[in-house]
């Protein structure tokens, strides 16, 4: 409903990727994860704005639902004034229209039972399934795929126990993505906590070697669709930093090798393998929220093989790997993506303005990737 | 000045009352409450934004008189630095162009005695009236008919003592006409402090039984045009609240039985008659400031029988009415109609997105009959 | 990359100066003063937004540069973390391309060395020079041309010293000049705290005699091209302020004769001479910063004989003037100016719906004169 998201003249200029540069909103009938398992509790529904659709959040009955977080009838939010009154159901605290969590019928209007709309409208509900710790809600109207055709090999496998915290960044989603997939980003890292903390190896940057390689993609069905980074055999770490053939600056000479193995994945998830040390990997989302704004949620994952050995391992990220990793070094990318918003949020003048450079590769193939496998664009006419 | 005030897309869309929908800054050519006659003291000018306009109101020589708040030579705000260098004048404090506050003429520059614009230009001026202790001004060009054709019926009785409070909220004036003309509404009341505390009967709601009825107008001439809600004999109340035949809520059974009467009239003001109990009356006012903002203008009537009782009167509902009525009744609604803005305000999608229901009859008659009834609608290029 | 700056309507509308209406954002290939000479330290870059373009102003081995404040790879302003890692260059803190502060050639990548983009590329630079203590900075394309055909004349006299202070002021440039050369204006400072301070004699406004006078212009090359203000022969100050005849104020009957002479020159600066008192004179800029903000770059000069003289002057404008007259007085100023915002800001109304009076003939010729004497006028695509 608000006009063009993305400026027209733009659009006519961008060449190789332009569905995704029209993604400002995001990709459509994909899943995304909104929130941790554990931040949702039975009969609290908690709001959760994902490729600009305010959604509401629930457990009920233990299930967790979602639901359009606003009424059919005046368009009001449910979540200004939440009123439950029969498990279940949810009622507007305006007119008292009332819905079923389950499938979003509206079941009654308490303000007038004997309405003939009842039972005959229904609000948009969102499949949601719960794994791993996390909700996940497939925002579109096509049917689902299985779970596994969104998330990175290996996410789902039982054993395997994950945990991790999420929050607000102040850019667009795809600034997200690429700062996380662009090796040389690393850069901005030079001074990071975890590189003395936990004694790993991080090079300035990477000097491509094979021009046009960069990534190995992986697209057979049924999923799930991204990108593996080729930088171990297409490029040269770089730790000695230059000017005009001077030295001027240093990579962290660790003794820990990380990050051997970086991926990408639709609809926006990074895999970092092992990372921040070996036998364990970092799983990140950018979930679009509004065209500014997204919702980073970093997760830690380690193979354990009890439940103590589940728990004590939430309790070494919560005590340990936050500080080190999740903010010890990613604040650094929070910080440049917010950083780097301001030019392409400014028109969309970034995506044709920008000069990319050969170490960009992997980026102009997610881009491609993305552009042709993504099952949808978030429209405004979805808002 | 500002491009189409509103979505041409949602006006193609509208059916039955385009002209209301345009009216997003309100009808013009009626008459206006901007402020009570107790806050206008002699040679101290207000500043009130009505309909968009900035007008500037001042008492002068005990007669209340209404500017344009613009000097015409480079638009500024005379009330960003008051200057009065005479009785009756006001001086512009930038080139020390000064007005008559009775015609608008510019009497004289003081910078420039000589100039030959003096007596040639004049200053926008409004029509004042002060009534019941209230200061109309009339927004438009038109020659204005009398006050009482904009007023509720009743309200100029010379034996009625009016009484009450203004407050700004943050919504589109219709937002305000329809929340309070809208019976449903009710719902949001049912823990008002007014219903236990002035023992009222409150239902949750009204189950609408003729359909097609609901309102009876009143639009003879000279006026006041407006519209009689007709729920006491084509509506049930609903004291009970259900949710699948099983009740869940109930309305309050008070003693007292109000609202009998409810109406609203042009240009958006609306009379509860009786309330908040027998003998009084509400009469409240939605005046549009700007597109996103109304003037909430709350007054109490009741007939008194002399000055003292005038007086008893004011006291009383500044002793007792303002906290469990104005406030503790109205509060809710004040909150409904911010938390309905946003729906609205979105490139005017609520117009064409809403879902109407039996109950909101009564809206739409009134919308069709503030189509067909305004004497103008406030154009951009009036601001 | 806005769209258009000024409203298309309004510009169809304007006779006679609209290029001047149509620089917003201020005239391109002009000197232009970004800060002062004491305020830029060697290797400590100041960021200045000049014309709505960012730009990175530094001192390099004593020498004033200037570049765009934005790499080339992915639009990030230098600024938000400043980092060189060898002198005379500039380092970028996302994937640090090293630019060359001299010509803005890109001369590394420490991220990819073998890149082959170094030394192919530049990054926009401006040219500085530095003069009476101030940084000129030329904003344009053109080949520029010396700084002496853009400051009033006798600004550069090599005896003059000059001293003063800069402010942000949140209205468009314009505004400020046109307050600066509008005599009628000092109606505003007729309490200015310099009147009695200083004992300036100061008028109400001026009533103009010959109508159609106002200005000598001053257009010869090589420049500077300006106005010179004629009020002394063509207008008679008003000292007795009178609204129909009766006197209500009066101006300030002060022993010092000020402001004999009074000019204002392309891009945008004041001089008036003398002023506060005999022998001094101040010069102003109004500075586009953007289409809303500018910066008011205030000195004051006097011919001085030694270097112990000169650092005494500016030990007077320090102790004495500051608050006196560029604080005292001009605060005035700064006031009108943005009082004055609102309403030209409005949808570029203001430039058609003011309504100009006799004195206003100086502003009348200004815009004519630099709608036709400008350089080129500021658009979006310089952005």
């Amino acid at each position: 409903m608000d006009g063009p998201l993305v400026n027209e003249a733009v659009l006519g200029r961008v060449k190789g990727w332009r569905p995704y540069v029209e993604a400002k909103l995001g990709f459509r009938n994909h899943w995304y994860p909104a929130l941790f398992s554990r931040e949702l509790e039975e009969g609290k529904p908690v709001e959760a704005t994902l490729l600009g659709e305010s959604i509401l959040i629930n457990r009920v009955h233990g299930v967790a639902r979602a639901i359009r977080n606003r009424c059919l009838h005046r368009g009001v939010k449910f979540s200004r004034r939440l009123e439950c009154y029969k498990p279940g159901t949810i009622t507007c605290w305006y007119h008292a229209f009332t819905y079923d969590w389950k499938d979003g019928r509206l079941v009654d209007i308490i303000t007038n039972p004997s309405s003939a709309l009842i039972g005959k409208h229904k609000l948009q509900t969102y499949p949601v399934i719960e794994a791993q710790g996390l909700v996940f809600v497939f925002v579109g109207h096509e049917e689902p795929p299985a779970l596994a055709a969104d998330v990175p090999p290996g996410f789902l496998d039982a054993d395997r126990t994950i945990h991790g915290k999420r929050r607000v960044v102040r850019s667009n989603w795809r600034l997200g993505v690429e700062n996380g997939f662009d090796a040389s980003h690393i850069f901005i890292h030079k001074g990071s906590p975890l590189c003395a903390g936990n004694d790993i190896a991080l090079p300035l940057g990477f000097a491509p070697t094979q021009p046009g390689t960069g990534t190995r993609p992986s697209i057979g069905a049924p999923g799930p669709i991204g990108l593996y980074d080729l930088l171990g055999e297409s490029a040269i770490p770089v730790f000695e930093g230059t000017i005009g053939g001077e030295t001027v600056l240093e990579g962290h000479f660790g003794e820990k090798r990380v990050a051997d193995n970086i991926s990408i994945w639709l609809p926006g998830v990074l895999k970092v393998d092992p990372w921040p040390q070996e036998g364990m990997q970092q799983f990140e989302w950018y979930v679009p929220v509004d065209a500014t704004t997204h919702i980073y949620l970093q997760t830690l994952g380690r193979v354990t093989a009890s439940p103590a050995e589940a728990e004590a391992f939430r309790q070494e990220v919560d005590d340990k790997w936050v500080d080190l990793a999740l903010d010890g070094f990613n604040d650094d990318d929070v910080w440049a993506r917010e950083a780097t918003e301001e030019f392409y949020a400014d028109n969309d003048r970034g995506w044709v303005e920008e000069r990319l450079f050969e170490a960009d590769i992997a980026i102009v193939q997610w881009r491609k990737l993305a552009s042709e496998h993504n099952r949808g664009i978030q429209r405004p006419e979805n808002l």
